[in-house]
């Protein structure tokens, strides 16, 4: 099979000019099929604040109410989409972007809880594979927004974090298929307070042995279980670290790189 | 060759949201291959109203000075799009939006101009055919928004009239392409206060004794010697007319139809 390396960037590396532009230079100048997966940012919350829309925030979690949908459709999808697509194009990668809705991309539902009401959040039900391995094939590389929707007309807020994790196991059946979550620390730390204390290499026992001991920083077991899951349904290898250190990470220099073995 | 249909519509329909879900029901039921061109509407301009970005216009030219380029980039490429593609696909239309940065759609230079400095406005330079016949190829419906780059990273602000005229100038080497632009009036009318003066059918000759005669509304002189322009290049047939009566417009029961003879 032929190898697929999909990138999850966040706000860390969006909301920095100069920081986006080296990461996409060093993106572009991946030889493999490739597919980026792109997150928020700050953008939005300034848009909100320029519009006057408040921003709900339950339990920690921020509502996508109707006009918060509005304003991230537009940032996630068109400002920020683009504006990545067109520096892609700039650099000679035939990037084309995506929301969930295109081409039926990222088919979601309306989240359902018991006691909140998240708003307009979409929960990924399906990746349309054959719609993305057609592009790939095309000589393009799929850009995705973390905007989804239902096939009922509705387009949805989703995590991009979420959306990478999902195209890559709906993939890895047509590739062999490598995630990188890209994170503002160099990798997952032995000690939070110690940037040089990577773990350089991750399976499932010394994963389970590190969290025994209690040396998984909490905030990073959502994202290894994530991870370990991919693993289960067939990604390659999933590599945690720095968007500016992109080719350390596919090299394997840099990061934790987290496989089977 | 297969038939090939692209539909403009600006924002009388954009605007009103009733119009706008009638029309897309009947263009998702068109059975032959098909493109959407979609104007901007009002929308920009109240998205710069509340975010407090002057409008600056020029000799009756509106500007697209960079802050608003980032609201019509948002807006256009991001809601506007998104939401068509959404609504197409919950009928059944299997919708793809792309702004001109998308897989190259549509590459287009910064206009100079001898006085005046528009901004990001950007002039149409080349149709990426061959992305376009291949996501058509593939049963996907491009729509596309008036949003365009110039390949050296930059998104531009772009007449969709004019990215409907060129993507069936493109096209019509590919299929036999009909060009329908959508207006808030029945089609090209001999007496301009009268919405029953239709001309049914216009060819070269009769357009030429019409503006002989006075009797071309001059609003509509650019508008129809754009469609004049698209039949030389290629374009089988221009139709001008109603979005609403979008099938009476295909069969020929309404509007203007533009052709050779």
């Amino acid at each position: 099979m032929d190898k697929l390396i999909i990138i999850k960037i966040g706000g860390n590396i969006i909301d920095d000019e100069n920081k986006l532009s080296s990461f996409l230079r060093d993106f572009a100048a991946i030889k493999a099929n490739k597919i980026l997966v792109h997150g928020g940012g700050k953008l939005a919350s300034r848009l909100a604040e320029q519009m006057n829309v408040p921003q709900q925030v339950i339990d920690g979690r921020r509502i996508t109410d109707a006009e918060t949908l509005k304003i991230v459709t537009m940032v996630y999808a068109g400002y920020i989409n683009k504006n990545i697509v067109a520096q892609l194009q700039s650099r000679g990668c035939n990037a084309l972007g995506l929301s969930g809705a295109d081409g039926n991309a990222i088919l979601a539902h309306k989240r359902v809880h018991p006691t909140m009401d998240y708003g307009f959040v979409g929960d990924v039900d399906a990746i349309n594979a054959s719609l993305l391995t057609t592009l790939i094939h095309a000589g393009l590389c799929p850009v995705l927004a973390p905007i989804t929707h239902d096939k009922a007309g509705q387009v949805l807020n989703t995590n991009a974090d979420t959306i990478a994790q999902e195209t890559a196991k709906a993939l890895s059946a047509f590739y062999d298929t490598e995630l990188i979550y890209s994170f503002e620390k160099n990798g997952v730390l032995l000690d939070i307070g110690n940037e040089n204390s990577v773990i350089k290499k991750l399976n499932i026992a010394y994963y389970s042995q590190l969290k025994t001991e209690g040396k998984i920083f909490a905030g990073m077991i959502p994202k290894l279980d994530n991870a370990f899951s991919a693993l289960k349904n067939g990604v390659k290898k999933v590599i945690i670290g720095k968007a500016e250190e992109i080719q350390q990470l596919l090299s394997g220099d840099k990061g934790t790189s987290i496989s089977h073995d």
